[in-house]
């Protein structure tokens, strides 16, 4: 069967719903530089007006894994479950659900990502460690998965090509916010985990790339959906990032975080556990992980466990493993800047609401991010939030500590954030919960 | 200033308008090979769906000008007026109103197109008189310009590049149907044979580019008002395609007609002048040619003494003169079939309909047209109507005659042609005018 490119463009373009031998076609053939660039430009615009139908979207993302090297974890005989976020501010719960889910007994191949823009990349936080190291290759990955059951790795040029040259020429053609492409993009790196089943943890509010919860659901539904039509189980929590999740911001400080977590700790001011969101979100998603992989009979059985394995120190021993394993990297030897900065409140009242981006922005300012690929990231730099969303302030009591070496852009990034801040003098009627929906 | 294409492309892509610093920037970039295809592609598809302002359109139609040479007349201090049609079968009126509005002493310099697909192209009628030669270069063409007042040439490599190019890409992207960038690509073109006032031929109904009257006038307003920002006079006549105009299709039988009406005759088959439609609508035009080129008071004024050129052969004249000095062509020889097919009607009752494209693509098969711009021509090929819409035949009565060379597929396009010809017991309760509306 022989197919015309510009007529699955202008099937696109009409509305109409593309086969999935013609995507197979269409897809493949740019991956195989057969099908020129602007070709796949102008139904990629196509695709942003006329959106796709899960059908469509379940052969693109698929198309897009085959393009590549898929990981066949099949042998092991075991269920293989992974997390996925859509990347927020603060958002440090891979290294807390990763290491419950491996301490409950789950298969957990992570690939994860770097940072850019205003949200962090777990490998950018895991990196924060002193000797912490990826695997080489994917075979290494595999022997640490077949031992230990828990393992991360970074994208290899191997892992869906086809993803990552339609991603350069989404990010040139002004192509990039289109649900159904950011879908396939997500999907086809998740897939070629060769997982069995996924949690995700798709994000709404300022910090987040969808804003409102309706987009947030939206999305979610789309990602399900493929990932099911894909033979993938898939749960999906619509989580809340209308501020940054938990108290600390930034690489170094967000390992931190995890590792008192882990331990067992809480973080008190003036009585509010500012631990609790981040260890919440992080149990209920180790929850969902470990019943998808059939270790529980519930998920509510699911988050049980994973609570016990936090209090009992197996989820630390399970990071402090990987951290072995993958480098013998050193936890107790993270850089932590000894005097932040605190910043305190100019005025009394209630913090009503936080535009999380420019929180994100503003550590991009420390050097705790990246502005583009190239960046190099100083890892102590970050914030340590000391209030939360309707809590009543005093003028003078201290908001946020600023962290890290630039030392000459501490006061410009405090301006920043307390810009990003909203004080008001009275609470807000109603917020949204940290866990506003699960789609199981 | 600098620009970034990817913003360009997505400002388009949220709706807003591109200013036209960032379309001459984008459209030039492309031109000259440093904007790569794919974004153009984008952007294109982009228009699609999103429209162009009129001053965008003006900007690309001025950009896409400028891109390559624009003939200056100005130095003559005369009015220079061409006539542009959208494209139909049997549209011949280009080698009616050119002679007459020369007569009249308006300067006519036409670059005109070669056909592709249904509808035929002036430069192909032309050829079809024996002898019969083009300008060799733009030079040659103002030098007939200057001397004789009315000169025809073909689209050469220097005119329009950026028009020539977007337009192939256009082709292979699914973005042909976009009305902004056919307007641009209509209007750079004529807007570079440095005119100060155009015609436009409009036409709508079953053999024209635009089905409905509507559609027509959408793309009327915008050519005119295109034209119009880029300092050109433009009137637009919307005319009724819904069958083909005038008694005969074919290269050779077009010019035919235009001789046999440029010498004041009729074609009377059952009292029905067969050549009316083509002659009046001729006429029409040249009277708005020379109204623009202040040869007359008004555009009545311009349609009488039109019709006197007609009528005292003096029109006729003009195309002899244009034959002789491009390549003393001699119309006295034109190719003609003395034998063709006559084919009866199958029915009695009412010419109610016409598949005019049908019609367009029939002739093709008999090799008076091209279906691929590589196609040679036959120029004696096509067909003659001895009838019109509405009109009453009897059963057995001559519906059309087939001309040509290719005799062995007469008996296969007869049955073609029948097929795209409606003969219903009663006639239609009403019908569009041949020029239904015209924009002054």
């Amino acid at each position: 069967m022989s197919f015309i490119p510009a007529e699955i463009i202008k099937k696109k373009r009409r509305g109409l719903v593309n086969s999935p031998e013609e995507i197979e076609f269409f897809v493949k053939s740019f991956a195989k530089n057969e099908l020129p660039d602007y070709q796949m430009a102008a139904w990629a615009m196509a695709v942003f007006f006329q959106g796709m139908s899960t059908d469509e979207i379940a052969a693109l993302t698929k198309t897009m894994k085959e393009s590549g090297r898929v990981l066949d974890f099949s042998y092991l005989n075991k269920p293989r479950i992974d997390k996925h976020s859509t990347g927020g501010v603060g958002d440090k719960t891979t290294l807390i659900l990763g290491p419950i889910a491996a301490a409950a007994g789950v298969t957990v191949p992570m690939i994860a990502g770097r940072g850019l823009g205003h949200t962090g990349g777990t490998l950018d936080k895991l990196e924060a460690i002193p000797g912490f190291q990826l695997p080489p290759n994917a075979e290494v990955f595999k022997e640490n998965i077949e031992r230990h059951g828990f393992a991360l790795m970074g994208q290899t040029e191997d892992i869906c090509p086809a993803d990552k040259k339609l991603y350069a020429l989404r990010d040139v053609t002004g192509t990039v916010e289109s649900l159904p492409l950011i879908c396939g993009s997500i999907m086809s790196k998740k897939l070629a985990e060769g997982l069995t089943g996924l949690v995700l943890d798709v994000k709404f509010g300022s910090g987040a790339f969808m804003k409102t919860l309706d987009d947030s659901r939206q999305l979610a539904k789309l990602l399900k959906e493929t990932g099911e039509k894909n033979g993938v189980k898939v749960h999906a929590l619509l989580t809340n990032m209308n501020q940054p999740l938990g108290s600390f911001v930034g690489n170094a400080l967000e390992v931190h975080e995890c590792v008192e977590i882990l331990s067992g700790k809480q973080h008190l001011v003036n009585n509010v556990d500012l631990f609790e969101p981040c260890r919440e979100l992080s149990l209920q998603l180790a929850g969902h992980m470990i019943y998808l992989a059939n270790k529980s009979e519930s998920i509510e059985g699911g988050y049980k466990l994973a609570k016990e394995l936090l209090e009992n120190g197996h989820g630390l021993k399970a990071f402090e493993k990987l951290c072995e394993y993958q480098g013998n990297a050193r936890l107790n030897d993270l850089e932590l800047d000894k005097n932040p900065l605190t910043v305190e409140s100019p005025s009394s009242g209630y913090i009503t609401s936080w535009q999380t981006e420019q929180i994100g922005l503003a550590a991009l300012e420390l050097g705790a991010g990246r502005k583009k690929a190239t960046d190099s990231i100083e890892y102590s730099a970050g914030f340590e939030f000391l209030v939360q969303t309707q809590q009543k302030i005093e003028k003078g009591q201290p908001l946020f500590k600023i962290y890290g070496k630039k030392r000459e852009v501490f006061n410009e990034v405090a301006q920043q954030v307390l810009q990003a801040m909203t004080i008001s003098e009275t609470p807000l009627d109603s917020t949204l919960p940290l866990i506003a929906e699960t789609l199981i």
